[in-house]
């Protein structure tokens, strides 16, 4: 299996990401090649310093980064050498299995999108986050961000992204799945929640177990919480503020310690034709470790034809592809 | 000034409700009458069994009762001898200044729309709660749950409404209005909330300070938090959950004790002409008599006048009353 890894992006490039990448390499063992793509000479000189194996790697040097700020269209067109796009150019051409990076994430997704296309009858592929569970477990919550505003059909596909992906990648077998909600009754919510819940009942193959609220994030209702990306990202960003006042308050707590972003390395962009892993902007080197052993996981799980083969039950796929 | 009180309404009530009430006769003094509105045999009986005082109070004896669990505008028209279509009643009638509960949510707004009103020009009455800041101070968030689909015209007299419901009501100066949104961007968000900023901008008496996030709603970035009621019940329930996950786990910590709902007595029913107060369901003695000091507070600061004063500034009055 080749890993392609993007040195350049995220807020403490290329020095954590290279350091991340040294950590997988050694955890990983051999077997897995990682393709280091980014500025090679700065790569080279931190894994010496660092006491890496230059040997261990792969390397693909390019020349351009693109800023965590940049417009992702213009910038993902415009620098056809930076690292994000070559990443998605070795992808395309089956040069790496997978592409990995936590660097602008509008131009991931743009790249997903144009490179490795969305599976054939997805209307919008989704990007997820791990919510830790009090029973030990996690669950994953779909969209986080880059939807903004969903149709019910669009959420309904979500409800299918998220079954495969927890299933399939987190081994959670027969994944409940939720539906974002202010009210348990299925007559409750918001146009977008009320029409949706009506188009899960009817979703084969998953195992919609019907509203949840915030009040069930943490809990065991739900494997797979489904909403806008809207939504999604207001919980996440409210999630990841109460641990930041956690840490901030010096309180140490098993629980709360899981919600330490790093210890889950991002999130594939579930729906497209391949393996595209995007990672928090402020990844660490432990975060880009495990950003590369998620990415592993995905691939191994064969994740993008588990979900065209889920779609292709799904009713709605004709009317879907219109 | 004569507040009403819902003695039947909420989880545990009558007793908590008239040991609330006998606890804030006690901190309010003279020149408060509280009126208790429920089963007079029972709720004497309650106060005289807790060396409560019964000259202390009023009594308007009912014989119904709306469950938590009923239909809002059902139970409100055919219970007519119930605490809350009877605490409306008197609140019409101008027999109480205020009527505050703890009961069915549902039947306390169908209470305010039909028996006290929207201020003329309202689209939309709106509840809110309290946000803890980590500054000591607090913040408001608003809907939070009432209008789960909303336009950006009926977000825009949210601002409105909970700018002068912290000025008035917790003395907050200028309070800074922050519009819940996914990016800090004004071109961020999804259709409603990029609408929305625009309006929010050019309208004026309000200190807007552009798009928030989930990770400020415990930050001084805004005193008021404007989102849709999907939105805020969504970001409440999950902090509420938050809450309960750290004093489940023996966290004890003097910034999140301030999470415990019992410390702010509810919400009033924002826009509506007279003083409505809503209290969580599951409110104990402490949470009862703090919403009746909320319901003074509310009285005390004319908040349906000054909301009415503010409305008439806005210029989208005459569109919206369309």
């Amino acid at each position: 299996m080749r890993i392609g890894i993007d040195i350049m992006g995220g807020d403490f490039a290329p020095l954590e990401t290279t350091l991340g990448a040294i950590q997988a390499k050694r955890e990983l063992g051999s077997g897995f090649s990682l393709v280091l793509v980014g500025d090679e000479a700065q790569t080279r000189a931190i894994i010496s310093q660092h006491n890496g194996n230059e040997n261990d790697f792969e390397f693909v040097g390019t020349t351009q980064v693109i800023g965590m700020a940049e417009h992702p269209t213009k910038a993902f067109s415009q620098k056809t050498d930076s690292s994000i796009a070559v990443g998605f150019r070795l992808l395309k051409e089956g040069r790496i299995d997978a592409f990995a990076s936590a660097g602008n994430t509008g131009a991931m997704m743009v790249g997903s999108m144009l490179a490795v296309k969305p599976i054939q009858g997805i209307l919008r592929p989704a990007i997820s986050s791990i919510l830790p569970k009090e029973n030990g477990g996690v669950g994953i919550i779909l969209d986080v961000g880059i939807n903004a505003d969903c149709k019910p059909e669009v959420l309904q596909q979500f409800a299918v992204l998220g079954s495969v992906f927890a299933e399939n990648v987190y081994h959670i077998s027969n994944p409940k799945v939720g539906l974002m909600n202010i009210g348990e009754e299925e007559e409750k919510g918001n146009l977008l929640t009320k029409e949706t819940h009506q188009l899960l009942k009817q979703t084969p193959h998953i195992n919609f177990v019907g509203n949840v609220e915030g009040r069930d994030l943490f809990n065991n209702n739900a494997d797979v919480i489904v909403c806008d990306g809207f939504t999604g990202n207001v919980i996440l960003k409210e999630a990841e503020s109460f641990y930041s006042l956690i840490k901030k308050r010096g309180i140490h707590d098993a629980y709360f310690d899981r919600f330490d972003y790093e210890n889950y390395g991002g999130t594939p962009v579930l729906g497209v034709n391949g393996t595209v892993v995007i990672a928090h902007g402020i990844s660490n080197a432990k975060a880009i470790k495990n950003m590369i052993h998620l990415t592993k996981e995905v691939v191994a799980a064969a994740l993008s034809e588990k979900i065209a083969q889920a779609l292709s039950g799904l009713p709605v796929t004709e009317q879907v592809q219109k």
